[in-house]
């Protein structure tokens, strides 16, 4: 057996997430269907993020461990023949056994695009969040600020969070304006389950002058997911890097190509 | 009666094109659909570029007679309320009874959107083309040069085209590269059936070296469609602009902003 890992981008629009589901309507269910037909066999998959229904992904790592023999070029060109328009192998590199997609990564990106606008564009529909009211951005780099480095986010989980403890180190939260777009990239060691959306939800009211910047301090400390905003729209979230240590040679791009590269938006 | 003119943005890939056809499933009849719920009464659409199936819009304007007296931005509220999320009204506004949508025209412009990258991207799918081999920018422009003009474009005129003359003046023919992305901005008064998609899968060849920018110059002088490239995929195509006399001042704005607000990219 040797392992292999893929490289993968998907539209999640029509996806409940990663993680396969009796019912299926995955996008783990999908890929498996298509490498047991690539391969002749089964092949089981492990991803470096479990991402949520709706949820994009431009820079996913999957590993499998097959005893099939493909060049490189064609796990990429064979496996996008058979997947659906919404998925696609963007890479494929033979990786040593030491090599875990999930508990290898040191770091997970994502990028949420939202749009501000009084009026909606339906050419953004499924891929860009959406916001109406005017959105200020020293406001809510100001909320971002306090949220970064290692906190308990409890407020910031799902009640359906399996995690151990809430306790994570949020890297980085920038937050750039490009013209009607504002996107927030987030960066820590892992994530809680809807942490990114319940971040969010919790920058956008500060945005919107709902809540001060200093709302982000005072749901830190009270630990309690119902005091903060609702869980915003996965539409424009976005899964943009994973960080494995240098050794493995992935060939794997930073946020902003990424990002340029199939949104076309500049980070 | 009084005349009402409207912009409309719409993501073609759900609808075999603007205009009504028995069946539905166009922009027209969703739109006058709308339009008889919102007024409580039937209204007939005019538009000033019948796109085709999957081709998308950022700034279709359209009018149409009524009796009804409705605010500008009821228009727009109540309408995209209505309407769904592939279609959206950006704008409303009162015209005197000698604006007409598609007479009053004095010109029109298309972007059409390429991404060059050998793998396919999930995210682009049905709103960008997609070509694999590498493009050579001053290839096309080459052969774009060569395009702008009067000129009997019978070569790039679609077998079905019903016009009454092969002979259009495209005004300018300009193309741009932003990272894995073409931008093709084309400008006549007015277009053949399926010329920008025709003038596409010529302005490719060349980029990929299958044929040279004179071969733009043998096409106009042969006038005889069979000799030109395929039609290309409608994925990329977007109406962007609509020119009208100034006097009638519609909130219209120019291309690159359309572009950059409702898809992101810089032109």
């Amino acid at each position: 057996m040797a392992r292999v890992a893929l490289g993968l981008a998907y539209d999640g629009t029509p996806w409940r997430g990663w993680q396969t589901q009796a019912g299926g309507q995955t996008v783990q269910d999908v890929l498996e269907g298509s490498l047991a037909r690539f391969l002749a066999r089964p092949a089981a998959t492990v991803c470096a993020g479990r991402t949520d229904t709706r949820v994009h992904a431009l820079a996913q790592v999957v590993h499998l461990d097959t005893d099939a023999v493909r060049r490189d070029e064609s796990w990429v060109r064979g496996l996008n023949a058979l997947l659906p328009d919404s998925i696609a192998v963007q890479w494929a590199k033979p990786v040593p056994e030491s090599f875990h997609a999930r508990f290898g990564a040191t770091a997970r990106t994502y990028v949420y695009v939202v749009r501000n606008h009084r009026v909606r564009s339906p050419l953004t529909h499924g891929k860009v969040g959406w916001v109406y009211h005017a959105l200020d951005l020293g406001l809510m780099r100001d909320a971002a600020a306090r949220l970064v480095g290692e906190h308990d986010f409890s407020s910031f989980r799902s009640s359906e969070c399996q995690a151990a403890s809430p306790v994570r180190t949020l890297q980085a939260l920038d937050i750039v304006r490009r013209g009607d777009y504002f996107l927030f990239t987030f960066r820590a060691n892992a994530f809680l389950h809807h942490m990114v959306r319940n971040l969010m939800g919790v920058l956008l009211y500060v945005g919107q002058g709902r809540k001060p910047p200093g709302w982000a301090d005072e749901l830190l400390a009270v630990r309690d997911r119902k005091m903060a905003a609702p869980t915003f729209s996965p539409d424009g979230l976005y899964l943009t890097h994973v960080r494995y240590p240098p050794q493995f040679g992935l060939p794997i791009m930073d946020t902003a190509s990424m990002l340029a590269s199939h949104t076309g938006l500049a980070l």
